[in-house]
Order: C-alpha cells, then sequence, then structure tokens
C-alpha cells in the first residue's frame, strides 16, 4: 500500500541524506519527495510518499522521529487529507494540433507557460487521478519532457464541534 | 547564488540517498528538493534548488554526474528556465475574514481545497514572486500550517530556427 509521510524536520545540512539513507537502507524504494520552507524558515515539511505494509511504513515513522532534527512525524494515510502535485509539461504540437491541446488545457483547467514553434509547455495541479487523466489525454501529442513535483499533502482541518 | 539543478536519475533505492549525501558533504544545505516520475516509469527527474558560488556548484555537478544511476545533470541557471511551486496553505479564517481571503484567492488565481469552521485550505502555484506576494497578504490572517513542493524547473523550448 502507497503511504503518504509528513516530516517536520530542522532545516539543516544533511537532514534530507540521513532521512533518505533510512527509507533506503529499509529497502524502500520512494516514488515522491517533496522538500520546501514553512512558514518558520528553520523547519522544512517533507513530504514523502512510499509503498510499504502498515506494519514496515509504522517501523520506518518510529525510526524517523529518534533521528536528530526530526522533529514530527505524521503517516497521513491514517488520516483525511487533501493531496496535491504540480506538473509541467512540454508537450510537442503543430499547426493543427496546437488549438487540440489547448481546448484540454481549458477542460482540465490547466495552464500554458511557454510556447514554441513545435512545442507547449503546461502547468497543471490536481490529485494523482486527474493528473494521470490528463497525461493519458496529451501522450499521443508526443511529450518532450516532463517534471513532477511529488504529492504534498495536508491533513484535512478537524471538523469542529459546535459551541 | 541560488542554482536550480535538475537531475535525471533510475528510479532505483539509494540514489536519492547518495544525491542528498553528496551535497551535504560539501556543506552545501538544500532549500528545496522535488522529486517525480518522468515519461519513463524508470527514471525519476529531481530538481534541487542550493545556494552556492558558480565553481562550488560546477563541482557539485561534476561529481553529480559520476553517481551511478545518475543519467543526466543540467544547471538550468545557465539557461532560460520556465519555474514553478505548488503551496498548500491552511489560513485561520472567521466570518469576518473569510470573505476577504476568498477576494485575494480569486485575485491570485489561486484556488480552495478544503472548507472548515475556522480554516480555509487554499492551494497556489507560481514563481517565487508571485507565492511570497500572496504569502505576505495572507499571512496577516494567520497561518496555521504549509506546505510547499519546492521549485521544478524545465529549460524553455529552443527557439527553433524558421526554415
Amino acid at each position: 500500500m502507497r503511504h503518504t509521510i509528513s516530516v517536520l524536520v530542522e532545516n539543516k545540512p544533511g537532514v534530507l541524506a540521513r532521512i533518505a539513507g533510512l527509507f533506503s537502507s529499509r529497502g524502500f524504494n520512494i516514488e515522491s519527495l517533496a522538500v520546501g520552507e514553512t512558514e518558520d524558515p528553520s523547519v522544512s515539511r517533507m513530504t514523502v510518499v512510499a509503498a510499504g505494509d502498515d506494519a514496515q511504513v509504522e517501523q520506518v515513522t518510529k525510526q524517523l522521529v529518534k533521528l536528530i532534527d526530526v522533529i514530527k512525524v505524521n503517516d497521513l494515510t491514517k488520516e483525511s487529507f487533501v493531496q496535491r502535485e504540480l506538473v509541467m509539461i512540454r508537450v510537442a504540437v503543430d499547426g493543427e494540433s496546437r488549438s487540440r491541446l489547448v481546448d484540454l488545457v481549458d477542460l482540465f483547467r490547466a495552464k500554458v507557460v511557454d510556447v514554441a514553434v513545435k512545442s507547449v509547455t503546461v502547468e497543471i495541479t490536481g490529485d494523482d487521478q486527474k493528473l494521470e487523466a490528463f497525461l493519458d489525454m496529451v501522450r499521443p501529442f508526443g511529450i518532450k519532457e516532463m517534471v513532477r513535483t511529488g504529492r504534498v499533502a495536508l491533513a484535512r482541518a478537524p471538523r469542529e464541534r459546535k459551541a
């Protein structure tokens, strides 16, 4: 099963290497990983997507917590969460296919970010399902280049009790 | 100076740990890192943002190329490139401030992805400048949680010569 793990860490050199090393030493292949700043510049948030059974993942998260500079580990898979990913993709076009691509871009609420004679670069965000649907539709045009951020996720806000 | 480095790697366990280890052993702090699949499931693309002078970065990229499972390294800073990042942010709201936040969301072409009684979760994509401007505007509301993908980038399409 795929797990989405959110890790808050001190923003220091070497933290990422230690965390990536822990996953690989357990034989986990990280499917995607995204690290960026949080509101506090001294703290980064890492979102890791990795496949493994529940027991394996529980063991890794326990070991993550013990690492120096790791502040908090959260296996979001156990909770309700919002997930998003950003994909940029350079699609081959010619005079005829360009407008068909632009129609798809509008349909998926994607955005054109660069236009050249023989290609159009598109930015799209969404959950896995939406992104895969879009990629299935543009594949026949010819994908020249693609970059994905990997998934980021936030737990849904707890449903506050009414007063 | 900030460098944006794009690295194509074999999608195998341990690659990420080796690359992160190489940066940290040189004393580089990775500001952001995003790893995701490419069109070829056996190949991943990593986008690394790290600060360093040109000579330091050139040395690291040379060493990256020598690592097992590294296919290609590209310091995009030398080229014209499109950069984007995705940020999800849970913003504190009350009955009065919610509509002011929604106005900002529309203005920045961001999207609301989750609504609760005391918070609204927003998704926004853009380059550094746009994201910082948005964050400056929502900070007074109160940021409850934030996750960033880190920057991804693609070189702009080469300007094809006319026939």
